[in-house]
């Protein structure tokens, strides 16, 4: 018998199943196959997932007589570009799947992103089952159909909506995790407490031992982190209303990883969104909508947890306020030419702040530059 | 006064109107301004219509306000690749346009389904407006949504549903038409008599030299024509069910299509669905599904207008019916290793026949090779 959390993203005919649990990539098959009656999938992955879990994946689909093909990419921010996605399609139209088969995306957020897309765009839309090995893809980039990859203009700017039918979070792959990947995933945990629900963060901090060690509070806090997403989602699903709240931490965080070329030795996506939420946090306390106190107890907790909180903390230095400035305005949050930021009254209390004025961000990066 | 004929597209939320008749081009900017106030606008467009129209539309354009850049491409079926595709998504975001601005598609079918394409992944969908200049495109690939581009292994196997906010169909346009490119769209005039409306294909056999000689004959095809595509998009978007009725004589000709390299100069896309067309109510009678008369008539009145409406009459020779057949089978209409054809029990009496044998397709092929 398998234990797993189930939580339903109710998206009416394209509703889906989320699964969380240790051991579903060997339950994979069965679970594809009861909710997908004889399709043929294909794999796409990563050399770090390949090396690691591959082998357990195809076992996991050969029990539910799953025929699979396999396109490994390399690991990494870079891949989310064009070349990459047509390799994806070419090798999916070469294996001659058709819309009714799958492409199943095994691997953290870059993965997922990009072979979304590519199932998003193949014969205008295939079936799409996520498989997230990161803690990151599994609070949040497998959830709600968002795909895409990066332009040189900024990140995730070229992509559709496309929702999978199915999400298996295996639990035990995170133990494989190197931790700085794991903590980076943890920023978006703590982000859906920070966004509306201040009771979780306050659990959350707490817990966070826990929820790293592994073990029921690990599974507890993705289950929230899953729910938080799929109310969401579900509520705004195009993302022309409530969605952008999903978006707290991320355009100042995407403008710093622009601003270090997408380099992750520098900076994974889930710090730029720690070090992120904590300046969207400072600066609503510095336009007087927020306490400076839950600006720093925001701070004191990523601090806590290992993860970096402010401009300072990026290594090899950042290019000056200006530019920032001009990568923040180049991301696709910008609304009819002003600056749309989700800003906060208070931990749980997120909002979208529309018409913020350029010359207050300018001059609250000066500000902050050097930490 | 305008005396534009308006045909809606029912799709809720996504609906929108297409408007046909002359000197539509200068009046974009108030159709476009008045239903999509303030914003910016990316004309796409290629060579050949750019050097007869794009003056006349940035000045229609201007007239209603509405600013714009252009993207010109050359002209042809090979621009439907992943490189034009990147290009024009590339130009759209360098030129800072937001999800709120509109791609304009200024050209046939290829710019049409290119643009609409690039207009569905910037930014996870921009607003889109269809201004065809072809017969084609007026009558079939500017409504409905269907957008993609072409890959090695098959016509349209990549792309989106991207609904326009607005078509603009200026029937002026058409007297600047080659007749080839005219005749060729009439092919899928032709069509919608031929799936379901009997008495307008009785009414283009007595009426077809009025409509290419232009005036009220022409816009009442167009009209007729948009009306039937825009009923069969509204009860099925996504081409789930009865949408594929669409694609009568397209599996043929997009055989054909592949098999000449999409060399426009030896085949043109409406006049592989001619013979394609042709070739389904022929293999219709030989399945004894149709009278032979019927598949007479149609050949008769393909012939009339002066289109291909057999496989001799493509200049140059075809490979060898195996051949052909592969195309057929990678095509996208085949759903889970069955061959999908559209087939007919007489003149607009066209159905969907899903396991149509391969052994039966290629005994047809074989005996109509040379025609």
């Amino acid at each position: 018998m398998s234990e797993d959390v189930k939580v339903e993203v109710g998206l009416g005919e394209r509703a889906y199943d989320i699964l969380i649990g240790p051991g579903l990539i060997g339950r994979a098959g069965a679970e594809i196959g009861s909710r997908l009656a004889g399709i043929r999938a294909a794999i796409v992955t990563d050399e770090n997932v390949a090396a690691q879990h591959l082998e357990a994946l195809k076992a996991g689909l050969d029990a539910g007589r799953i025929a699979s093909s396999t396109i490994v990419l390399p690991a990494g921010e870079k891949t989310k570009n064009f070349a990459a996605l047509q390799e994806v399609v070419d090798a999916v139209l070469a294996a001659r799947l058709e819309r009714g088969d799958a492409v199943i995306a095994f691997g953290g957020g870059v993965i997922g992103d990009l072979s979304g897309f590519a199932a998003g765009i193949v014969r205008r839309g295939m079936n799409f089952v996520q498989m997230p090995t990161s803690l990151l893809a599994q609070v949040d980039s497998s959830v709600g159909g968002k795909t895409g990859i990066n332009s040189t203009r900024g990140k995730n700017l070229i992509g559709v909506f496309h929702q999978p039918r199915l999400v298996l979070a295996d639990t035990a792959v995170l133990d494989t995790l190197p931790l700085r990947e794991f903590r980076a995933g943890y920023a978006e945990v703590a982000k859906y407490g920070l966004i509306d629900r201040p009771d979780f963060f306050a659990w959350l901090e707490r817990n966070w031992q826990d929820v790293f060690a592994g073990g029921p509070a690990r599974i507890e806090a993705i289950a929230q982190s899953c729910r938080a997403k799929a109310d969401v989602v579900a509520r705004d699903e195009f993302e022309t209303g409530d969605r952008a709240l999903l978006n707290l931490g991320h355009t100042f965080g995407h403008a710093l990883e622009a601003a270090v070329g997408y380099d992750g030795a520098r900076l994974v996506h889930g710090e730029g969104v720690a070090i992120g939420m904590a300046l969207a946090h400072r600066f609503s306390a510095r336009m007087n909508l927020a306490s400076p106190d839950d600006a720093a107890r925001v701070e004191a907790h990523l601090k806590a947890v290992g993860l970096p909180w402010r401009m300072a903390d990026v290594p090899g230095g950042l290019p000056d306020a200006e530019t920032l400035l001009s990568f923040i305005a180049q991301d696709k949050k910008v609304s009819r030419g002003a600056l749309t930021f989700i800003l906060t009254r208070g931990i749980g209390q997120s909002f979208i702040a529309r018409d913020v004025p350029v010359s207050e961000v300018l001059a609250f990066l000066k500000e902050n530059h050097t930490g």
